[in-house]
């Protein structure tokens, strides 16, 4: 068991950093569907790297080959696999690395768990390179559940302490972020943020940031009770983006700083429906959704991949010494993270919903 | 699928807070543990209602019968079942509650989700009164981690604002919570806390808070990459608590305001062994555990249930109107959730690691 | 893992032959089913031993109590749980047998899983007696079913050689065969079972048999590819019937002796609808429902308990030795797995269609 | 669900008869294994068709491109993912066949279940072709199975009514077979088949035949109760081959017409361990292993593509007609699925043993 997940859209994730290639297989697609190459490689795109200054040079062509599951473009109810190949890959300086694990990476615990036979060449199976293929399946999930009356939406809430505005949690505003360098609701915080990132990058270091998203036209009504609501899968799912810490549904960790009577949701009508007065429940009661928005929040952590000379030990030798890691590394990861959270978001519902 | 969780050490819940009985099926334990009766009594009783003014001041007998799994005391291998019978329990005036939603309760949405059809007595399958089995299934997980070097410890980390200490992340302290009315480390804040609550139990309302949790003596090696994490797991347990809106491992969501260099864990030697100086990652990278004890933080939403009037609508009459709880609530539920989010980190290594 | 089959439908069976109590938890039934205790209670007593001289005359009450998953008698999606209490028990003389395995049980695999600890007890876990609430959860899912307008329906085929007629694979007969001392078409055929049965009785000895199933007024389009077929799911459950040693669907092993042209089942159109002339398939394609009858036999070998003198060894001694088993056994367990292989059936296909 | 199955050593299959490419993810392979790649194309051979004139003329060249989960040639604990390109693929003339369903194919099933968008060309996913994969699966299973000892071997134990000896189950004979145009025991018995299969062929038509299987050096005490026994578990994975039918352990279907005396295996001490004196249990009591031979049969109906005059329907004008399948196919698919049924069990038994 590791890297798949759901039940009906059932995802499997392979492939490592610098493996031939990275892909997934989606079982089962609902059979159909016309998969939209161009919203696919748009929302790809969107996680990719090398597009500014403030995320990593390292270029990936990252153009999915979809080698099973479609006829003539319309899935057929086969098992979607797409495959993307490994080009820009430079494995020859791994060495020191493999005897010196890099702080706050997986490299000492895969070490452990893989008793040294771990691929460590870029993160291998634990690099955020995975993730293009978990944006590939979000994508498709995006599409169906388009279909459905589904939006699906994230943006930067934070960076290094700079916090842009939180989405309306009533109703998700409709403005498209995805142009923006900096996905971000107000763009004088979104300029902030950009300079608390070029400082980083200059020194040599790395900073963290928080992703909301939003999944709005949600009927009431889905999820399980107990281990499969609705907060268990989203965590579950969005646990899987490396660097995720932390995550947090409607008013979450600051609900636990109110009174009952400030944080319950009253429940009003409007145009002739149930809706809640407030949101702070973040679309989700007893792990059911409420039919409002569904919020959440998904912490960040600064890259653990620094310049800056750190300290860590050699597991031949058993002696610490300095590490200066080499390459290309986002000083933020939490910018290119926003369409993977949405991906996660988007497997999660489809999941749910066909 | 809902109510069940795990692989090996799989979890099998049911009742609802005014059915026959509530349980729990565990399959599979290993055979040969003597199941410590004392022990597991003892942690059910912490999480058991009405010890004092502090909680809800409904009595349960919360005793549970073991009705297979045993033979004379020990494991055999087949599933362990446990049911507790439940006895206090009102059920005559649900009448109105069926058709009004409580706020911020599963009632509307487990309305929606069941047709109707759904237990609103007492809230149904969606009581925290459920949490009683998985404190038993959490307490035999502990017995089995307890042989393995493995300990699990939980405090109330904040209510209402107050904040307690924080553990020592890198070494947990041995002293025993359990016998205090709040446990805390600092018995100041302990007493702050408590007039938080008292306050708001007078006023009618209630008040949330976070628990913290350790895991001590984990191996590193511990997980599985993307979506079988520590991480991913844990979550997808403790979301199974009533009332937790947020989890974050280590430093969690502050990590978002920090730079790499400060968040990063340099790796060190110390009593010739690998581990690291700081622990900010909460004991696990890339999802698998580092040696380091596991930390997280769950955030708990003021108990929904409050005696101060609130506005809902009439389902049947799709009217807003006044609502007044009548009963018995606890005005700070994360006190009592306080051995149950240690359950569901029991249940999480337990199943790793038999 | 492993008393536990479904997804939709999930059946989690617990319980020994000589425990408290044995019992089923179903999660998740739909809500707003009113669930039918006379015809479950009619259904489990079809299964129940001690009716005649051709079974065990242990006698079981059986009486199931539903302690969870319902309001008034209806169900309110949580997880139902139905509990039958062992009170018929003689667990003094198993000291004997402990040390010693009766030839062709689980005693000895189960001795070395469970190093000695596994329940011996009548069988343990692996009692037939644990069919008593596998024929709950038939029932329950029997009822779902038939609102669904699907019958199931197995008589035994053959016992000890003496075989029944088939059933008509392309309409299957809706003659009631419940009452019935054997469950068979051809009532000669019957006559002849009873007297092979008697016989080996008399002789300390037991017989095989084969049991037919056949799921009518199924949808076609039913299953999933591969490892979800109609064909691996049916199998999965049918072999969690102790003593079941084979399985096969439409014309099965005799299909290997036929010709393609034989074999095919062509295709026509009957009453404007689309059938097949014949029905070799079993009512199975590419592991997917035709619209026909799904039609499979279970092969059960004889009763491994006779009171015949056998072979065995000593554990403890590392001796071969005599063996002579005492207690009440069935000489033909086929007969009283007939209501047992429709529960198979019926889990199988309530999983599907709710 | 569908095309996936096992725990720990997890198997996606993915693509159709005509897709750009076919394969499988498997997850999670023990890291540290060097994949034999020799080993591996000399088995996928066996399955491999062109062979000789009882296979189907259809040339593969069916070389699996590994592109996940190895660190020059070793496994590295990430997801293997193996893919074979579909080069010799026809796809000009399936409009026919696609409003005309074969008899006793997948065609109209997918067609209804996947309302009309199934891949009817070579079959789709439903192809016998997909086995491919799923050797690769079975081939670096066996290699890590025999690592722990334990040896799969299946043969050809029938075809169209003549019959080969069966294994010894108390011992299964180390000739390899693999060399064999059909891999028998009994050498005339295979010429009688071959004439048979010949016969067949030449007349337009097909013929079906059972398979044996056995695994030997398994230990006792493998498999869970009830649901996943290896009986099971095996019957699960082996119904994933096109055109299996049945399935039987041991003395199966022929224990139904034996007293117990006759078919109990009693205990006796041989060079000093416990073995059964008998298997007609087929290694198998309670769904665990006892230690002995684990054998089982699986019957294979004639391939459903024939030549000769069939009668199927129209789908769009719901009218009866003649239907003439072209192409290539084998005329007993018996013969090429032996190693396909080895694959079955060797990743039954990798998952449980890893």
């Amino acid at each position: 068991m590791s890297s798949s997940t759901g039940n009906k859209f059932k995802v499997q994730i392979f492939g490592q950093s610098h493996s031939e290639a990275i892909g997934v297989v989606i079982d089962s697609v609902p059979a159909g569907i016309r998969l939209d190459a161009e919203f696919i490689g748009k929302f790809m795109k969107r996680r990719a790297p090398g597009k500014n200054k403030l995320s990593t040079p390292r270029k990936e062509a990252d153009i999915p080959e979809i080698i099973s599951g479609l006829v003539d473009g319309v899935t057929c109810g086969a098992p979607v696999c797409a495959v993307i190949r490994n080009t820009n890959v430079h494995s020859s300086d791994y060495d020191f690395l493999k005897d010196h694990p890099r702080p706050s990476h997986s490299d000492y615990p895969a070490y452990i768990k893989y008793s040294g036979f771990n691929d460590i060449r870029g993160g291998g199976q634990f690099s955020g390179r995975l993730t293009a293929p978990l944006c590939f399946a979000g994508a498709v999930a995006m599409q169906i559940l388009k279909d459905k009356g589904v939006e699906i939406k994230a943006h930067v809430y934070s960076v290094n302490g700079v916090y842009d505005e939180p989405f309306n949690p009533l109703s998700v505003q409709p403005d498209d972020l995805t142009e923006k360098e900096i996905p971000v609701l107000n763009d004088e915080k979104g300029r902030l943020m950009a300079e608390k990132i070029t400082l980083a990058r200059q020194a040599g270091d790395s900073v963290g940031g928080i992703i909301e998203c939003a999944v709005s036209g949600v009927p009431a009504g889905l999820g399980d009770p107990m281990f499969d609501g609705i907060e268990n899968i989203i965590s579950r799912n969005v646990f899987a983006v490396p660097a995720v810490k932390g995550i947090e549904f409607g008013s979450g960790f600051s609900s636990s700083e109110k009174l009952g009577s400030e944080n319950n949701d009253n429940y009003i009508i409007k145009d002739g429906k149930i809706v809640t007065e407030t949101n702070n429940s973040g679309g989700i009661a007893g792990g059911i959704t409420t039919g409002m928005p569904v919020i959440f929040r998904a912490a960040v952590k600064p890259t653990a991949s620094i310049a800056k000379k750190q300290r860590t030990v050699s597991l031949s030798e058993m002696q610490e010494t300095d590490l200066e890691i080499k390459g290309r590394h986002d000083p933020c990861i939490a910018i290119r993270a926003v369409p993977v959270i949405e991906a996660c978001a988007a497997i999660t519902f489809a999941d749910l919903m066909i």
